[in-house]
């Protein structure tokens, strides 16, 4: 990545956080990189390195992360977003693409991938055979399915859109596919799951997903809706439910993902 | 415990299920308890035996559990509770008081104390010098403040009424005290607490709860409002905060806690 021109005059939101590259230049301090790397920049590009959160690689959960664009850089600039044809980034967060993963492929992994990558980890949704749920086929759920397939679980797409239908199981291979509409069906699936991950960011009743999960099941949120969600307590405290936040992920971890993406046999 | 009446004709609500006693009689096929054992149970008297909870000692999460009261019983009687001289139960779900710990003592542990140290155990609350909170100084708040010190907690009460300022620091030894209305201070504790176990049954706000976590901070309700609570979602995402329930505990888990009540100083 060359130089880039990080002025501090009043500038265009320039987005962009799924960021892919050849490396065309280094400091003289940079030991993960070489000039003609393949790299990626994804939703961080700076954060403390001294608080808790960073020093357990969770620098996504850092207070003074730093994002992409639209944000403050250390040196009092505003940083730009990847929409350009260069940019200035430091290596520690730059992840490596690996070699049999093209460069477009990689880049909605470095947001939309570890986003839900980080989840299922943490909260234990990654063990082969478990019955894993996911809410909504867009960008984030898209990669969900992939990823879940990888590590062995049986996938149920829940969507509001019947259509989604094909593309979910015969494209994505999901095992099953719910129309959250469809209230016969959501209710013979009652009980079934031992999480989900849910990624959609308006607005709608989470209800009828608690009632999809197992006893001691894991809802997860990875979406942020604007507004608070209705929130029943009663199914939660009987089956020991548990409704859960996720963020993004850390450089370790996103380095990690994006790694395991490539030993899985379809990463495109 | 003598034999009882389990008649099955219309009968009025006979309610208890914090019951200690002498036991008086046993079957012939009974192992665990003889004539003159000081016994205890609680909110369960029966499950299947048979499904994953209970094949993992947690029948307070089976599908068949039997209540202690106004519940039907495997023989289709009704159960009665234990507001009675004496009781039936079968021994699977009758806890031993161990012998320091007074017959009235114990009582009270057989339901809200069970519920409290569950969550503790299961969602990690239990390891010393994590910072938690208790909101609700009721039945359920006062045992949780005695375990959470003996578990090594740093406590802090959350409580609508200053009033229970003393009750909570100098007689039960909580280490601080928020008043939930009083902004600034629940302000100046934001991202203080590792966790928090929440013992409000009646509908109150959460999102002051969740931003009194720190990140990865775990809010576990064991009350049951009736209606819906307000979930805000941004504060869980970017937090990755968990909002969870948990409900009483298995036989085995209860026996453990009250042995674990047991071995600390002071029981009463």
């Amino acid at each position: 990545m060359a130089k880039n021109d990080w002025g501090n005059s009043i500038f265009p939101i320039v987005p962009g956080h799924e960021i892919v590259g050849i490396v065309r230049e280094v400091g003289s301090k940079v030991l993960k990189f070489k000039v003609g790397d393949r790299v990626g920049v994804g939703v961080i590009v700076g954060s403390c390195h001294s608080c808790d959160n960073c020093s357990n690689n969770l620098e996504n959960y850092c207070p003074e992360m730093i994002l992409t664009y639209s944000a403050k850089y250390t040196d009092g600039t505003t940083t730009y977003g990847g929409y350009s044809d260069t940019m200035v980034a430091d290596e520690h967060f730059v992840i490596r693409i690996p070699d049999n993963i093209p460069l477009d492929a990689a880049a909605p992994l470095l947001c939309a991938g570890i986003t839900v990558y980080s989840p299922m980890r943490y909260y234990g949704l990654d063990k082969p055979g478990l019955n894993v749920g996911v809410v909504g086929l867009g960008g984030l759920g898209h990669v969900a399915v992939k990823f879940l397939k990888s590590l062995g679980a049986k996938v149920t797409v829940i969507s509001t859109s019947p259509n989604k239908m094909k593309e979910a199981t015969e494209n994505l291979g999901a095992d099953s596919f719910l129309v959250s509409r469809d209230q016969d069906r959501m209710q013979a699936a009652t009980g079934t799951l031992d999480g989900i991950i849910d990624t959609v960011s308006a607005v709608h009743p989470i209800l009828p997903l608690v009632g999809l999960l197992k006893a001691h099941g894991k809802l997860v949120l990875v979406g942020m809706p604007e507004k608070p969600l209705e929130l029943p307590v009663i199914p939660l405290v009987i089956g020991r439910k548990t409704l859960a936040g996720s963020c993004i992920g850390g450089m370790k971890e996103t380095q990690e993902m994006i790694d395991f993406a490539a030993t899985t046999q379809d990463n495109t």
